[in-house]
């Protein structure tokens, strides 16, 4: 009875995308916990920007700023 | 001090709809827990149908194929 | 497909009440949104008095100082 | 590693105010437990006040009768 | 800045599947997202089978009917 | 209605810094943003070090291998 959720900035995730992390999730909780995919549920939930702190500053700022989330 | 938080798809639930839920689950812990119900808050938050993935898919796309959550 | 959970301290809530309210909730839901239950889950979590905190004070000292959350 | 979530209701929370929350928060944890602010992310989510249920009623029917949440 | 939490119920998850989903949820968001690991948390959240509710009944009553929720 | 959670690793964190979160929190949430604190709960959720991963890895194994979270 697995529920995911997933919080993230908001920054034009696409629904390609999101249907990727639904999948990925759902698949890798069958795999590891052997769960039945029709009782894990995964929801998605994007923050604006403003609404998120990080190390004290809000990513709006960060952002605006050149700093990334962005993989190295 | 109840803190209730109910998550659904965002599928046209009305004002009053919300009302009843929140009147039902107050009443309810009022009730079964005895608890002053100025200390109970509820939450109600809608998630967009691509947030939302049950069995690895997106509900907008069970929804397109005509996969209801209603009940039978 | 409904999440619900209830956050509630930790003050001797039964086994029977948590049916009571796992019940109570999805009847309600079921009811005002003609959802199928098999698609709800209710999860309650209980936090330790001094983890929860209410105007300021954590509640283990409230209830030391004969303060409860009973209804009137 | 601390994440902290402020759910509120949606009623006119300011950009700066909202930093000021965030900062606040990160710098009360980083005193309090001495961690690392880098580690600490702080989110902020606003309500509706037709999502939020007090005492058995929405918000926004309080509002309309003229009760606040202000600080008396 | 992504953050996730799986929540499940307590049935015997190992400390290795544990890793295994941790690792597992980090890499599918670094690779779908392209975001810096060194931000994205992972929590996993264990519920007792008295705390978790499905189609209005308790989990620890559907096990002892022989109810599973593993993969058929 | 503020509602604010706040999520740590379980690394002996004690009642009197527990007290000073919440006491933190309410205080700031009713300077900032003008709110009566009797309407303000704090809940603090504390998870065990195998139960949260940052950047892959659980912090149980980080801790092992020297690596905190404290402030430098």
């Amino acid at each position: 009875m697995p529920f995911v959720k997933i919080e993230v900035t908001r920054e034009g995730v696409t629904k390609a995308q999101k249907q990727a992390l639904i999948k990925g999730v759902t698949d890798l909780i069958t795999e590891v916990l052997n769960k039945d995919p029709h009782l894990t549920h995964v929801v998605i939930q994007e923050h604006d920007l403003d609404d998120w702190g990080y190390a004290g500053e809000q990513v709006s700022e960060l952002r605006a700023r050149g700093i990334t989330a962005d993989k190295k």
